[in-house]
């Protein structure tokens, strides 16, 4: 087939807030009222403008860049290295917004396609310029920030040039899409085949292929569509060492599955060029409602019951008591009626016959369980409102108030454990008027992801307030013997910890596949391995 | 929890044939009439009587593992050791009934749990000894054959001795198992807590949980419990370099899943001690029928449309026309009427209302896609005969039919040129007289297996025969790109095509993550890797 590609692009994300500025809307008063009465309100602190740092690279090496992806695309501007650093975690906007840019890049590097991405690899390899593969720019822990320590510069590789369909195997349910695409930009190529990926996580709108395939991303229709890990059928991966081709087939016997290396590898094994994934019939129907559970304990039984009996809905996530009471799902029903208890949200997607069995099942299930059923009114309200939490965060901050997330996962009978020992060591750590909100947004049969959100006084300087606390919520992660992430990945903010959860053993293994891939050690450097 | 330990064990099978020789029948003379309608029958030939072969290691290593693992365990005897040699497939049988010891191991040692396979490890690549992990020896594919060059000899690690339920935990629904349990002594520890796997290969009765995981096994029932890989939620592997254990929750984005390394590593990495896996109620009712299709065609692109509506049962498998013609799953009906077109069976298990719901939306659609329905006739015979295959070969070897099987996978679309390619490839190599018959028997939403049965006239030297033609078989496999292997593994036999399907790169990765965890080169060497 010819390749095809999306009509209409994603806006750019501006260096210091999350998404399209035409979309932010800023805290409606009545909202702005109600955190006022929780958390002592700021002015938003002057911007401090500052210039990137002088690009490291010589004219030798721009001009060596240029003769590859042309000199079109080998970008020294401000403008897009600001945008090109970090990514947008709470830290990364504070340090933005502070106008620190020390971990700004080099040069920004747009190749055309795999052969350019090979011949960058190749050129930066023998340069010795640590290569930072780019996608949607939403990484949340570090993963965006190579440490250039013994290497020349830092480029960033944007791939942002590589966002087309390559082929279509409709009789399979498969699709090759290039790691450039954002999440709705495919959608969009896949829907005018009447077919979905479905992977809608937070950073969907932004976020990319490839690096959902990188970071092991999990969309917030994990529970019927999986983890995006688990929709990947093939790999084409540049490495310095060569090209990687893997996917021969659903499933296999050849050996180790080399693609589970590649996914998650954050860009330290190489970069990404093609993902081949399985797709769906875009659903006929869609049914999101709410349900109410006594405690975050019930629901979360009801949860487990329902994975484990393999009858779980298209969409399934449980609030604890504190963000059941703030609704962050419909922030201006904050301190309304009504919000006692946990509420559960249950999504059903599909053909309309199969959408209702399902959903007759399920109703029985979760009645049977004491769950008190809302109606669709709260299931409409999470999926009007499902990618705006960044947004909001920008505005809360704005007003001085910090707010965070972060997650993990661990098998059920370790839940409340994790919950109590991660809930706590943040509170501990940023002290009064601290609030955590916690909610399951990801179940399987033997355990579940735990996603928590934390909001605080800023203070003078939010980014030392923030810091311990997130180191506080990571020792107890290690501590309940439970998975440092679930989706956001290691990055650096993550590496201190990788070592307690996957062993020396396991660091020596990924520091020889590492070495056999990239022996410059120019991928990423700092990010992932210990 | 204390261990607890199956109170009845399986018997050993003899190093000639399959099976426990009580349960062996011999062709039924209403069979062999058959049989020889189609085939020249010749008598057995004699089996020739040979010792193994003098031990290479020295009294002081003897010395040294029995003090490791204590006098008992360190077996020189020849009865042993000729059952350690090489695993059950046709040419692994061939060689035995011919005398043919020569792959024999030195010594058979037997570790009663992970701490004693530790000080083995250490102790043999100090004394550059190979090491073969040995579960249930039913491997097919020369995964048991090790490559002594360059070392002192050869050591059969048997992990018989470590056979414990080691921890269960009823709320996440898992289980701790160590590999030495063979299938049946798996399932009866855990039926005991009204649980089970549901792992049913071919190989059931005699492999063992360590063999599924370090080959990534995929049963019967897979439709509806998963490949073993799936099942698997952490690992806990013995290397020369140290331990790993991995597992820290059902999923996470920690980098790469090291899971997925060890799993299929066919002990070339490390041996696999003890294996956490999902474990489910044991079914109330089980319900097996059969459908026919009007041909393989018809029949698989209805799997195709129940895979990828996530409308699965939990066994499904269709025969093609000859398959269906001799009907495998009751040999005593062979050459009986109604076996025209091709025969799909389907199995139902669980809770009795998730059964009925299942199977009305399965009937449904199947009977929608052109199936007609066959009633549980069918179904029974298949699920009586399920793991009998093996012992119809011995008797089909004894009369002189060459019978092997081997198998693949690849994504829908290129079924149907998989099929025809591996056919051929066999039919011309093995001549006239020569009947392939073919299964797929896991399917998934982007594709699924075939499984093939060969069966030629023996003539005076079978292996003669069938060396070349599955070298054939696997040249079309490679030439059509699909995997070389969907369950059986890569042993020694798929060696040579693994670099065509994981590539130079690929086959690097493994190359240093080997010599990462077994710098001696000790872990069954000649295995796997290229």
């Amino acid at each position: 087939m010819t390749i095809e590609r999306p009509s209409v692009l994603q806006p750019e994300m501006p260096a210091t807030r999350w998404g399209d500025p035409d979309h932010a809307t800023g805290l409606p008063d009545g909202v702005r009222d109600l955190v006022g009465l929780v958390f002592p309100l700021q002015g938003t602190p002057a911007r401090v403008e500052v210039s990137v740092p002088a690009s490291r690279l010589t004219d030798d090496q721009v001009a060596g860049l240029r003769a590859i992806v042309g000199a079109d695309h080998v970008v020294l501007d401000d403008r897009l290295r600001r945008q090109r650093t970090r990514g947008k975690s709470t830290p990364d906007l504070l340090r933005q917004r502070a106008g620190d840019l020390g971990d700004a890049p080099d040069v920004v590097v747009r190749p055309a396609g795999h052969d350019e991405v090979v011949a960058v690899l190749a050129y930066a390899a023998e340069q010795r310029i640590a290569v930072v593969p780019f996608g949607g720019g939403t990484a949340v822990t570090g993963g965006l920030v190579a440490d250039p320590a013994g290497l020349t510069g830092v480029l960033s590789l944007d791939l942002g040039r590589m966002r087309g369909l390559l082929a279509l195997d409709p009789v399979s349910s498969t699709a090759v899409l290039e790691p450039g695409l954002r999440g709705p930009e495919a959608e969009a190529l896949l829907a005018a085949h009447g077919l979905m990926l479905g992977h809608f996580p937070q950073s969907f709108e932004y976020a990319t292929i490839g690096g959902f395939a990188a970071t092991r991303s999990s969309g917030q229709s994990s529970a019927g569509y999986g983890r995006f890990d688990a929709m990947v059928v093939g790999l084409r991966v540049a490495t310095p060492a060569g090209e990687v081709r893997l996917g021969s087939a659903p499933a296999n016997a050849s050996g180790p599955d080399l693609r589970e290396l590649f996914l998650g590898s954050e860009g330290t094994l190489g970069v990404i060029t093609e993902v081949t994934v399985r797709v769906r019939p875009l659903p006929e129907v869609k049914a999101y409602e709410g349900w109410r559970w006594e405690s975050f304990a019930a629901g979360a039984d009801a949860m487990r019951a329902l994975a484990q009996s393999d009858l779980l809905p298209t969409v399934i996530r449980l609030s604890d008591e504190n963000e059941t009471a703030i609704n962050l799902a419909d922030p201006t029903g904050i301190g309304g009626e009504g919000n006692a208890g946990c509420l559960m949200i249950v999504g059903y997607e599909g053909a309309p016959a199969a959408v209702a069995a399902k959903q007759a099942a399920v109703t029985e299930a979760l009645t049977a369980l004491g769950g008190d059923p809302q109606g669709s009114g709260p299931g409409e309200a999470w999926a009007h409102g499902r990618f705006d939490a960044p947004y909001l965060r920008d505005s809360l901050l704005d007003v001085g108030v910090l707010v965070e997330t972060l997650e993990t996962a661990t098998f059920w009978s370790n839940r409340e454990n994790l919950y109590t020992r991660v809930k706590a060591a943040l509170e501990e750590s940023l002290g009064e008027g601290t609030m955590v909100l916690c909610h399951i947004s990801h179940v399987y049969a033997t355990g579940c992801s735990l996603y928590f959100t934390v909001a605080a006084p800023a203070g003078d300087d939010p980014l030392a307030r923030w810091l311990p606390a997130k180191a506080a919520a990571c020792e107890a992660i290690v501590a309940a013997g439970a998975a440092i992430t679930h989706h956001h990945a290691v990055g650096t903010d993550h590496r201190p910890y990788l070592t307690a959860e996957i062993g020396e053993v396991g660091v020596e293994v990924l520091r020889a596949v590492k070495q056999a891939v990239d022996p410059a050690g120019i991928l990423n450097p700092g990010v992932l391995i210990p």
